[in-house]
């Protein structure tokens, strides 16, 4: 069991690591930081704690500042995940904006600590602090234009390309999530992913032999 | 051609649609209808008229106030349409925030009266009017959710599903533009459409058959 010091090192490395990450976008004073850490927005959940349920309501957004997290539907009995989540990676979920029960669940793919905040928080936060409304909307249009193209980039590619791809822009996520969760994340069958995966793997092996075969000429 | 009368009821009555959108999220001053109808944003394109083509930068957003664009790939020759945006809704182009050449081009499918704004405008009006931003946020965050759900609802349904769900929460699109450009939106080849549209027809006429049935038993 973690101690308390244990602890309270930890949420000084996320707050730092919040931080970090903030000043990206906007630059905060001791003020604006001690506002966010009375905030009371660090929690810290274990590997496969289900955070939202299809049918549930709820106020809460999530930006990960260590580990992984999924969006599922269950679909006739089987889930889809259709996203992860990783490090400095937020989520509003559907169902905060939309106030009405959720289409679908979310769940800690690793143990994952993250920030919790809900929009009652913000009205109070902005009020107080407008450069939180400014780091707000620079986030979410900065999010929506990168999950247009992924949107994009998903219509316009086969199975093969969107993995590839995902091998090129996300190599991390391949290694981190169960291979179904990832296949379903892709749009294909987990045996169409492991075909897939054998047949790059031949090709990779193929290329090596040639250039092996190159090199000793 | 549209008269300088025409012209300036034109306007007037596109001002009045947009301050009509945005009473839904925030109520404007006078000072603040002032300030938005100063920065001159109203345009008028002709159907086919090219917005973005893959390669330019740009740092023009986009907001329909009447029409519909569209975003399309050239991939080996073939456009693949990934997007269209009608009435009421809005696209910051991803070169806009990226700063980078645009992936992808966007084009009006009809005559179309849009809102062109820049970045810089959004810094001199957010600082005159932060209630500017907090729209922008709001929306920012909304159609970021909408989008989401979109993208889910593409990964996790079949190209049928996908057809009937737009012919229920998009009806108006369908009729619109073009069969192709449908077809590649929804992912699927032009031929496979006709072919389920004509499987969807005959089901509803044998319903209907059936129901005519019922009705004389």
């Amino acid at each position: 069991m973690a101690s308390v010091t244990d602890d309270s090192n930890n949420n000084k490395i996320m707050k730092n690591i919040l931080f970090d990450f903030i000043s990206k976008y906007v630059s905060l004073t001791d003020d604006e930081k001690n506002a966010i850490v009375s905030l009371d927005i660090f929690r810290s959940f274990k590997k496969g704690t289900a955070l939202l349920k299809e049918g549930q309501n709820s106020k809460d957004g999530y930006f990960v500042l260590k580990g992984c997290i999924r969006t599922y539907y269950v679909i006739d009995g089987d889930e889809k995940t259709t996203a992860f989540y990783t490090e400095m990676e937020g989520l509003t979920p559907h169902c905060v904006i939309n106030k009405a029960p959720s289409e679908y669940f979310i769940s800690c793919v690793e143990d994952t600590i993250l920030t919790v905040a809900n929009p009652d928080m913000e009205v109070e936060i902005f009020s107080k602090f407008p450069k939180f409304e400014t780091l707000c909307r620079i986030l979410s249009e900065e999010l929506l234009a990168k999950q247009q193209i992924d949107f994009d980039e998903f219509k316009t590619s086969s199975p093969e390309q969107r993995y590839l791809n995902l091998l090129q822009i996300r190599p991390d996520l391949v290694q981190r999530v169960p291979q179904h969760q990832l296949a379903s994340y892709l749009g294909i069958k987990p045996q169409s992913l492991s075909r897939l995966r054998a047949r790059i793997f031949e090709k990779s092996k193929s290329k090596v032999s040639f250039l092996n075969l190159s090199e000793r000429d």
